[in-house]
């Protein structure tokens, strides 16, 4: 049974079609770009954008301490900064008058009050300061070590101790659907003795889901497990391209650098962690115990399944990988107060990545490393063509949703195609 | 002979005491809190604080194409994004009217153009967006490999080839003379099979120059070497504060992420480019040959005498390193060049930090873990102690100065206290 198609407080008077991320359940928040018109910030039902600037002129959120100018704004960082209650009251707000039974008279706007999503430019939500990718998929980990290093110590003795992290770079973070052009660099042909130049051979997507952190932290401050999720503002998919070849030849000693720096894409919609309560569950029980900085209470995984479909330049699309958030060994929580407890701080527009997210089947590796298994193995297309790593006009399309009674709670795709290298 | 001694245009009408970093030559940007105000954009002559805010004022910035409203921040990141001709035409404005001659009258506002340095709070100058740390002292890569691999083979085989770095944590960079407490994390003792969580035991500081990039770059727009210079506004010194217990355990394989991220000091002042222009040197002769994006024409090292002192809570100092930026294998060029040939974008306010600048000679190496060789020596202190990583009350200043013809050029200090780790 689809709640949503009964009780009018659970629907909206936006038609919102079976299959959308986006019922009135999520109202998530992103920075929208409506014809001939300023960024603002917007919510979205069904396939309509919300603009929350022109709600705020209709009058819809009187009473709610929200000014007009922390909408009128492209990015939601000066929202998230209003911190968790705000940003509740404004969300139950959106609810109130974009729900079925219309109390506010919202309707009657719709034409000013609504945009088309495919008429609206989404823009990257977020101002992102800081940017960290952890590493935290069991399986990942094991299947990268098992490639690389000793199947029989796949993970390094650090791993289950402590979620593993590298800062990344956040200028090059952009939004679904911007084109990404194939990276140039320097690599270590196998059999050389000398560096080449040229574009990166082994390109590859990286299924994660990023989280956003809304509140500040000081310098010296720590973030406990417990206090964690009053940070973290809610959560988009998260693509960390990758250019293996590149990465092979730098990252020794010091990380990834170049392999990754070049683009990492983001879905548009920030989903509140209210919006996805609903799908809490339990982590993988973890062996050995942690250090007592790192135990947290509750559940604070998130079944959320994952999928990464891969389109051919011919528009045929095939679901390469998939996943689900709740194979996560760390958590969000635990990341977090690892990332804390040595004092670093945190501003609002930070975000960390959880790493690629794998499970233990092959088809639920969350990269074309993994899949193909460093390149061993070929994935047939629905063209014909086969994969091992992406090809130039490949479309990546990440999607992520959870479904609790009948509502299906989502991301919105998550997309970038690959151009050719740009010339040298 | 000390030109500033005789010549009127070469000279201020601020005294300015002989061993100062400041002349009328350096002119360099930072923000300054002066009593009971609001910080603004300054820059120093001597041990003056000059306001740049009273300067637009009194109308000392006519002609100059600056508006009031960017000299009213708290960062000189709009200020660097007026691009190189507007700033230099502020510096030469500046010169002008704080020389001897003192043809525009300045001297008679002195009373509000002024401060003393000592009565103003200096702030973090730049709102830095990304942070990224090379590692380009041969010298310093040369020691850690040695110590921590194969003396025979202390180099990894990319070291040569290209210009090692990784991404750093911007959030926690500060100014100097912001208390540093000692990190608390994870290590893994020797002989232990289980880590423990502690206040870090190998607390050490890392000599560093670090430049700031006043330029936007687009994604996939790649920086030549030959047009680097007009995207570096400045340079500051850097200490990459480093908890090298920490490091050990956690910076496999990904790098050094909560072993550095607690804290990193720069010096207040933004020293141009054009004002360390007289201190171009050539670099090390490059063996290997690089690859063609990494060539670069002309002299791209400076040579700018670098020291590390430590004051013990007694208050007595001493000098234990003496290094110099002309030491760097890879210049800041080839490291911008190396960045952004993968696509990667800056954004004004972007920093980049050189690593580790160690000479050849002992006495020059830039950190404890050189100086003291991994713990294997001790180094005296005036007091009758030693040391071989920072003990708790210890006072860290990089200093960093070039001199010619008479003209002393510099930084100002670059310090930070150590206070005793939080409690956990």
């Amino acid at each position: 049974m689809n709640i949503q198609a009964n009780d009018p407080k659970l629907t909206s008077w936006v038609a919102v079609p079976e299959d959308s991320d986006f019922p009135i359940q999520n109202i998530p928040f992103g920075v929208a770009m409506p014809p001939a018109n300023n960024p603002r910030v917007a919510t979205i039902i069904g396939d309509k954008v919300v603009d929350l600037l022109v709600a705020h002129d209709l009058g819809l959120f009187e009473g709610v301490a929200i000014k007009r100018e922390v909408l009128d704004q492209s990015y939601i960082n000066d929202l998230m900064a209003l911190g968790k209650d705000t940003c509740r009251a404004v969300r139950n707000r959106i609810s109130e008058f974009m729900r079925s039974d219309d109390t506010l008279g919202a309707k009657s706007h719709a034409d000013r009050l609504l945009h088309k999503v495919s008429d609206c430019e989404l823009l990257l939500p977020v101002k992102v300061g800081d940017y960290t990718d952890f590493y935290s998929s069991e399986e990942h980990a094991t299947n990268v070590g098992t490639m690389f290093r000793d199947p029989d110590n796949a993970l390094l003795p650090n791993w289950k101790h402590l979620p593993v992290g590298y800062h990344g770079r956040a200028s090059s973070i952009v939004v679904s659907d911007t084109p990404i052009h194939r990276p140039t660099g320097q690599t270590m042909p196998a059999d050389a003795d000398q560096p080449v130049f040229g574009p990166c051979k082994l390109l590859d997507f990286e299924l994660e889901m990023g989280f956003v952190v809304g509140k500040d932290s000081k310098m010296g401050e720590r973030i406990s497990t417990d206090q964690a999720e009053d940070y973290i503002f809610g959560l988009v998919l998260f693509n960390d391209w990758s250019a293996r070849d590149i990465q092979k030849w730098e990252y020794v000693p010091l990380g990834p650098f170049l392999a990754k720096s070049f683009a990492s894409t983001i879905s548009p919609w920030v989903v509140t962690l209210d919006a996805v309560e609903p799908f809490r569950t339990a982590g993988p029980k973890q062996d050995p115990e942690v250090l007592p900085y790192l135990k947290y209470k509750g559940e604070k995984n998130y079944e959320l399944d994952l999928e990464v479909a891969i389109q051919t330049d011919s528009g045929q699309e095939k679901t390469v990988c998939k996943s689900n958030f709740k194979y996560m060994y760390w958590n969000m929580c635990q990341q977090l107060a690892h990332h804390t407890v040595n004092g670093c701080n945190f501003k609002v527009g930070d975000m960390c990545a959880s790493g690629t997210i794998s499970g233990k089947s092959p088809d639920s590796y969350g990269s074309m490393l993994e899949l193909s298994w460093k390149g061993t193995k070929s994935i047939p297309m629905p063209d014909g063509t086969e994969r091992k790593f992406l090809k130039d006009g490949d479309r990546v399309v990440l999607r992520g949703y959870g479904i609790h009674k009948g509502v299906r709670i989502g991301f919105g795709d998550c997309a970038g195609k690959i151009l050719p290298a740009r010339e040298m």
